[in-house]
C-alpha cells in the first residue's frame, strides 16, 4: 500500500469502529451480531468489523482490511462471517462505499414473513423512495447472500433490503450512509408495524413519495457552500 | 440586536440545544430526525435546530437564529427543513413560545392509521384535555404543514397534533412546554395502543376530562410565591 | 421534632429521592409523572417527591414533609399533586411504611381496560400472590383515590392496585418494598400483555399459586442470622 | 481447597459477577431476579449469585461458592434460589459449564402460553439449531425444576428451554456461552413474537436449519492459529 492509501485505511479503521456504536446505541444488534465495512475509495478494499467480537471490545486496530475477494490482507483476527456478502456488493455496485448488516428486530420480523414494508410515513418517502424490498432466501457461506442483495438493490431506490428469514442489508456512498439507513429502516418498520397492528395504514399517493424523495435526497442537511 | 436581544437570544440557544436531550433520552426520534425550536419573545425571531446533525454535536453555537418568515439571521448552518412549519405557527399563534416535531414511533402509528387518539387515559386528559387531533396530510417546502398545524390546534386544547402519515407536531407557552407536549403525546400514544391491542378500553366520561383538564392546568407543579 | 426524628427525616429524605432513580431506570415514569413517599416509623409524617420537578434535580433537600393530613411541615416546595392518596393509604393501612405511584405503560394498559392481570406467571405468583387486582375510577383532589387504593388492597395479597384510566399505586412495608412492587407489576404486565398477544396463556393452579407465594415471602433473598 | 482451585474460583468469582452486568444491558431481568453460574472445572464447585441482591451492588466478593449439592462451601450470604437446579443440571449434564436463568419477557411469552418458538430465523438456526423448546410446570424448592431442563435439553441442539409459566434457562459449555444463548433466546423470542404478530411467518426448510447450524457452530468468531 501507498502512504496515502496507509492513511485512508488508518482513518477507515477509526470510522469503521466507531460506527458500530451507532447500532448499539439504536438496538440494532445483539452480542455480537451486525456489522459495518467500508469501501477503500479507489482501491479494491474493504474495512469490516471482526468475527464474534463484543461490541464493547471493538477499536480501529481490530478491523480487519479485506481485498474485495474477502481474504484477508491486513489485521490479525478473522474478518465477519458475512465479508463474503459485503465484497460481492462492493464489487458489483461500484457507486457503493458502505454496507450494515443487522438483524435488528422489526425490520426482521417484516423479512420473516417475507413482506416489503409498505409507504406510509413520510419520513420513509425521504430516505427509501418507496417500499423498502424483501430479498431471497440465501444461505451463508458463498455469494448468495451477496447476489440476492445485489439483484434486490439495483435500480432500485431503497438503500435496504430485507432478506428473507435473515435480516437487513444497507449501502450507502460511504459506511455513515449505510449505517444511517439501517438506523432509519428498523425504526420506519417499528412505526409501520405498529401503525398496522390496530388496523389499515393510509397510503401515501405515489406522486407525493415521489416528490417527497426528490427534495430530501437534494435538499436536506447542511450544504457545502457554493464555490 | 440590542443588547438586551442579544442576551436573550444566548440564553434560548442554551435553552433549545439541552432541551433537544429529552428528544433522545425518551426516544422520540432517530439519527437527525425531529426538532425544537424556540420563539425570541417580544420579537420576530426564532431559534431552531440546524438541518441534518447529530444530537451528540448540537451546541448553543451550532444552533440557528432565523427571523419568522424563515429566513436565517444569525448562524453558520442552515435551519432545520422543518424551520418554515415552525415560524408558520409563531406567525399564526401569538401565544405559542416553543414548537416540537417529532416521529415517534407510537404517536406517529396513530397518525399514519389517520386515527385520533381517544382520551382512555387521566393522563392524557390533564395534558391534552380530551383527544389528541389528526392534521391533514401536507407536504414538506411551503406552507401547508404549518397551516395545517395552526388548523387543527385553533381553538382546541391539545398542544399536539398527529400530522397524516408524518409525525407530531406540539406547541407550547415556551419550548420546555412544547417538549414536555412531545414526550407525554408518545407515552399516551403508546399506554393507548398497547390498551387497545388487548382489547377495548374504557371511556372517560366528558365531565370527568373538563375536570381533570382544569386542575392540572391550574394546581399542578410548583406555584410561585403569592406577591 | 425531637433529634432522633429530625435524623429519621434526613435519613427518608435520602432513601426516597434515590428510589426515584429506579423508576426513570425501569422506564416507569415519563417527565414528572410518578411519585415515591415513605412513612416516618412511629410519626404521623410522611417523605414525598416535590411536585412537577424533574427527576433529575430530585435531591435529599428537595424532598417535602408532611402530615398524614397532607399539610407541608417541612420543604420550601409544593408536594406531589398525589400526596392525599399517600396520606389516605398511611392512614387507614398501618403496616404501610412506603406508597408508590406510577402511570408505566403496560400496566396502565390493564387499567384504561378496566381488566385485572391474570396469574399466568411464577413471578407474578411469587410477588403478587395471585392476580393484580383493578380499582375504582376516581378523581384527583380528594380523597377518592386513597380509598379505591385501600379498598382494593384490603385483604388482599397484592400490593399493587391498577387504578381504572389511570395507573399503578403500589404499597410495602418500606418505600424500597413499594418501589420493588411498582417495577415487578410493570415487568408482569408486560409478559402477560405479550403472552396474551398471541394467544390464550395457560393457567398455574391456585395450589400452586398459593405455595410459591409462601415460599418467596417466607424464604427468598438474604435472611439475618439466627439469634 | 488447593490453591489451583483457590485461583480459579477467584476467576470466576469474577467472570460471573460481570456477566450479570449483560443481563441488565439487555434488559433480561427487572430487581433481583434472574442468576448465572460456572461450574469450577474438574471440581464439584459451582459459583452463583446471592440471592435477591441489587445487580448494581454485585461483586466478586459476594459471589457464592456452593458444592454439586447445592450446600454453601464459601460466601457469606444465601445463594440464589435458583441454585438447585443449577446444582441439578450441572450434576446431570457433566459437559455444562454454565447456566443462566432469567424472565425476559417475550421469551417468558412463550413460556406463558406453552409454546415452542418454531424457527423463522437464521439467527434461531445458528445459535439454537431449531426451535426453542417448552419445558414443564415445576415448582421451585426440590429438583423438579433441574430435572424439567435436563430432560428437556438432553439430546437437544438448543441450549434453552422455555419453563412453562415461568421463564428461560440456558446452558453453556461455559457462563459466557450460557449468557450469550439467554440474550440470543430473547432476541429470537422477540422477533417471532413481532413476526407471527401480523401474520404468518415463513419456515426454513430444515435442511437450510441444518446446515446453518453446523455452520455457525464450526466456523464462527475467532479461532485458534493451527498448531
Amino acid at each position: 500500500m501507498s502512504a496515502g492509501v496507509v492513511g485512508q485505511v488508518a482513518a477507515l479503521r477509526e470510522t469503521v469502529a466507531r460506527l458500530h456504536r451507532e447500532l448499539t446505541r439504536y438496538g440494532l444488534v445483539a452480542w455480537t451480531a451486525g456489522n459495518v465495512s467500508a469501501r477503500v475509495p479507489g482501491q479494491d478494499l474493504m474495512v469490516i468489523k471482526p468475527s464474534g467480537v463484543d461490541y464493547d471490545d471493538l477499536t480501529a486496530e481490530s478491523m480487519v482490511v479485506c481485498d474485495l475477494g474477502g481474504a484477508v490482507v491486513d489485521g490479525g483476527g478473522s474478518p465477519s462471517s458475512d465479508t463474503a456478502a459485503h465484497a460481492y456488493v462492493y464489487r458489483a455496485m461500484p457507486e457503493v462505499g458502505g454496507v450494515v448488516h443487522t438483524h435488528s428486530g422489526y425490520a426482521t420480523a417484516w423479512a420473516a414473513r417475507g413482506e416489503a414494508i409498505p409507504c406510509w410515513l413520510t419520513a420513509q418517502a425521504d430516505e427509501f423512495g418507496g417500499e423498502i424490498p424483501v430479498g431471497p432466501f440465501a444461505l451463508i457461506g458463498g455469494d448468495d447472500i451477496g447476489k440476492g442483495i445485489v439483484s434486490t438493490l439495483s435500480g432500485h431506490r431503497s438503500p435496504a433490503v430485507l432478506m428473507r428469514n435473515h435480516g437487513v442489508f444497507t449501502i450507502g456512498r460511504d459506511a455513515r450512509a449505510a449505517v444511517k439507513a439501517a438506523v432509519m429502516c428498523e425504526d420506519v418498520a417499528r412505526t409501520a408495524h405498529l401503525a398496522r397492528a390496530l388496523g389499515q395504514p393510509l397510503p401515501i399517493a405515489p406522486a407525493d413519495i415521489d416528490s417527497l424523495y426528490d427534495r430530501y435526497q437534494n435538499v436536506y442537511g447542511q450544504r457545502p457552500p457554493a464555490p
